[in-house]
C-alpha cells in the first residue's frame, strides 16, 4: 500500500478547507498558522452562541480540550453534534485527558454523544479514552505508556480495536506514530525528538489533520496519514535549518515554515512509514 | 493632500500610550507585541469588574470581537461607554461579522451604543455592518466582495457614506486599503499578498490603528492613513528579508520587527497611497 | 556568598518539573516554551473543577494575575490552597496590581488567604501588595516608583520588610533585580533594557522561577536568584545575536532560544550580581 501522499496534500492547497477550531489558549496561534501555512483557513471560536453557526460555515471541526472550561465544555458538545448533522468530519485531541476528572469526562462524555472521525492523542491519552479512566503525567506521554520495539505490536492491535469501536480513525502520536482505521494500520518514522521541546506540535497536528480531512472526504484515512507525515518530515526539515543558537522557540517557527514551504516531492522523498 | 507620516508615527514613539485590548485569544501576543513594536505600550483586559478601571488608566481602547464570549461581550460594552464618556478614542474590529448572528449582532449593538473613533475591518465585514446583516466567509473576505479597479469607486462612495453615517473613520483593508473620515478618501497600495497568510496581521493593524489615534488626537485621520500604511510597508521590508526556508511563521516576526525598525525617512520613501 | 548556579539550573533539567500556570492569555504560549526551553514541563489549566486535580500532578504552581476574569479568580484560589495542603510550592505574579480594583483586591485576597513560596514583580505591583492600594500604569513599572541607584536601598529594605511579613522570598525585577528572603538580598544586574519592548518578560520568568523553585526544594532562594539572572543572561545573549533587521518579535525568539542552549558555565561566567 503506497499513500496518496502528493494527492491528499495538494487538495489542502486547491481547496483550502474552513476549519472551525475549539482550542486551548495556549497554542492556538501556532494552530491558526499552520493551518494558514498548510493551504487552510482557520476560525476559532468557543461561546455557545457563537459555536454552531460557526460550524455551518466551515468544513471541518477540530475539538482539542486542553483549558476547557465551564463555558467552552458545552460548546464542544454543540458544535460537535451540529457537525455531525451536517455530515462534516470531526477530530478530537483529548489533552490530558487522564491528568483530571474534568478532561477525563469531558473525553468520555463526548466519545459517547459525538461521532469522530478522527482522534489523535498521545498513547497515554488514547489509553485512558480507551479504558475509561487513568492516569497521564500532564500533556506529555506517560514513560510507562511509551510505545517501543517490544510493545508496539500490542500498542497497534490495541488502536486497531479502539478504531473499530469507535469508528474513527486513530492516531498514536510520539517517537513512532501508529494511525489506523480499525483494518489498515500504518507506521510512521518520521520526526525529531526535539519537538516534544515545543509546546503544541501535536496541537498543531491536530488542526493539519482537520484541515487534511476536510480537503480529502473520498480518502480521509490517507488524508490522516499525509497530515502525520508531513508533521514530521517538516520537523526534520525544520531540525536541519536549526544553527548553534537556536532553540525551540525558533524551532517552532521554522516548523510552521516548512510547512508552508512543502512541496509534494520533497514529502514523497522524506516520508518514512509502513503498513503494520 | 499629503499624509503626515513622520510626525503622526514619531508621536507614537514619543507620546507611547497606553492601549486597552479587548481582543481575541488566537492573536492577542501579536497584538501586545506590535503596539510595543511601534512605541506604544498594551494592556489587556476584558473582565467585567476590570474593564473600566483598565480603560480608566489607558488612552484608548481596541475593542476586537474575535473569540467573543457571554463573559467578553458585556466588557465591551461596558468599556466603550467609559472611554466615550471619557472621551478615549475607541476602535472597532469586528472579526467575522457575518459569519454568526451573535458576531454580527455584538457589531451592529456596538455600533449603536459605543462612538467609534473608526472602524476597521476586511470588506465583508464592513458591508456586514453597514447594511446591518450579511454573510462573510470565516475572518476573509467574502469572494464576491473583493475590491477590483472595475468596483473601487463605489466601494469608496459606500465607506464614506458609512463615515458620515456612523461619524467614524472607515479602514477597510485588503489588497488596497481604503481609509475615509466621510469627505476626504485615501487609497493605500503597500502591503504583500503574503501577509494574508498570517494569522492576526489585520487584529495587529487595529491595534496600531489605536495607538497612533491616541497619540495623534488633533490629526486623527493621518493617524488612521499612517497606521495602515506602515503595516502595509513593513509587510514589504519583511517580505523582502525572507529567505528561501522562510514561511508564514517567521513573516510574522519579521513584520512586528519591521515595525520594530521603522524609522519615518523609510516610511516616506516606501509609502504608496493616492487621494481618491 | 556564592550563589550555586550550576546546581540550581542544572537540577531543573534532571527534575524536569511539571509546572501548574493560571495565567494570562497573552504571553502563555511564551510561558510554555520557556518552561519547556528550561528543562521543565509546563501545564496550563484555570478552571474551577480542573485546578485542583492538575495541580495535585505537578510539583508546583505559578499563579499570574493577568487577565485574570471572574471565572479564573476562584481558580486561582482552589489552586492555591490546594497547593499549600500539599505543600507544593506556589509563586505570585500580581500583573497589574494597583492598575484596576479587582486586580488589587485579587492580589491581597490571594496573599490573605494563600502562603506564597514566592512573589515576582515590578517595583510599582510590589509596593501595592505591600501598602494594600496603591496605582500602576497598566503593566509597566510607574515612573516615580524606579529602582535608582539613589533609592536602592530604601527598596531593598521595604523588600526585605515585606519578605519576613509574608514569609516569601521576594523579587523585584526591573533595570536591577532584587531578590530578598526578608535576610539575604541579591542585587542582580544582568539583563537588557530592550526585554520591556517584549510582552511577557516578566511572566516568563515567573513561570521559570517556579521551575527552578521546584526543582530545588533544599534551596529556594538559589534557585529564586539563580532563574533571574538566567534569564537576565538570556537577554544580554540574545540581544548580542540581534541583526540590524530584527526587532523585539525576534528578540522574544532568541531569549527562549537562549535558555534552552543555556549551559552552567555561561551563565557562571556571564551572571553579574552581589549581595546588597
Amino acid at each position: 500500500m503506497k499513500i496518496n501522499l502528493k494527492e491528499c496534500m495538494e487538495n489542502v492547497r486547491t481547496n483550502t478547507p474552513l476549519v472551525h477550531n475549539i482550542t486551548n489558549y495556549v497554542t492556538v496561534n501556532d494552530c491558526a498558522n499552520i493551518l494558514l501555512a498548510c493551504g487552510a483557513s482557520p476560525i476559532m471560536s468557543d461561546d455557545i452562541n457563537d459555536v454552531e453557526d460557526i460550524t455551518s460555515i466551515c468544513s471541518g471541526l477540530n475539538i482539542n480540550i486542553g483549558t476547557l472550561n465551564g463555558n467552552t465544555i458545552p460548546s464542544m458538545f454543540a458544535a460537535g453534534k451540529k457537525a455531525n448533522e451536517l455530515s462534516h468530519p470531526v477530530l478530537l485531541d483529548p489533552v490530558g485527558a487522564g491528568a483530571s476528572n474534568i478532561r477525563t469526562k469531558t473525553s468520555l462524555d463526548l466519545l459517547n454523544q459525538v461521532q469522530f472521525t478522527a482522534i489523535r492523542g498521545n498513547i497515554s491519552e488514547i489509553k485512558v479514552l480507551a479504558s475509561g479512566s487513568g492516569n497521564t503525567r500532564g500533556v506529555d506521554a506517560d514513560i510507562s505508556d511509551t510505545v517501543t520495539k517490544d510493545n508496539i505490536k500490542s500498542v497497534i492491535e490495541f488502536a486497531k480495536e479502539f478504531a473499530r469501536k469507535t469508528n474513527s480513525i486513530i492516531a498514536i502520536t510520539g517517537a513512532t506514530d501508529i494511525i489506523t482505521d480499525g483494518e489498515k494500520a500504518v507506521c510512521v518514522y518520521n520526526g525529531d525528538a526535539a519537538m516534544s521541546k515545543i509546546t503544541g506540535t501535536g496541537c498543531q497536528l491536530s488542526a493539519m489533520m482537520t484541515a487534511y480531512i476536510c480537503a480529502n472526504p473520498e480518502n480521509i484515512f490517507d488524508a490522516c496519514c499525509t497530515a502525520v507525515i508531513a508533521m514530521g518530515v517538516c520537523g526534520e526539515i525544520a531540525k536541519k535549518r536549526m544553527t548553534e543558537q537556536d532553540g525551540n522557540s525558533s524551532y517552532r517557527n521554522y516548523i510552521i515554515d516548512a510547512i508552508y514551504n512543502l512541496d509534494s516531492e520533497t514529502l514523497e522523498r522524506w516520508a518514512r512509514y509502513e503498513i503494520c
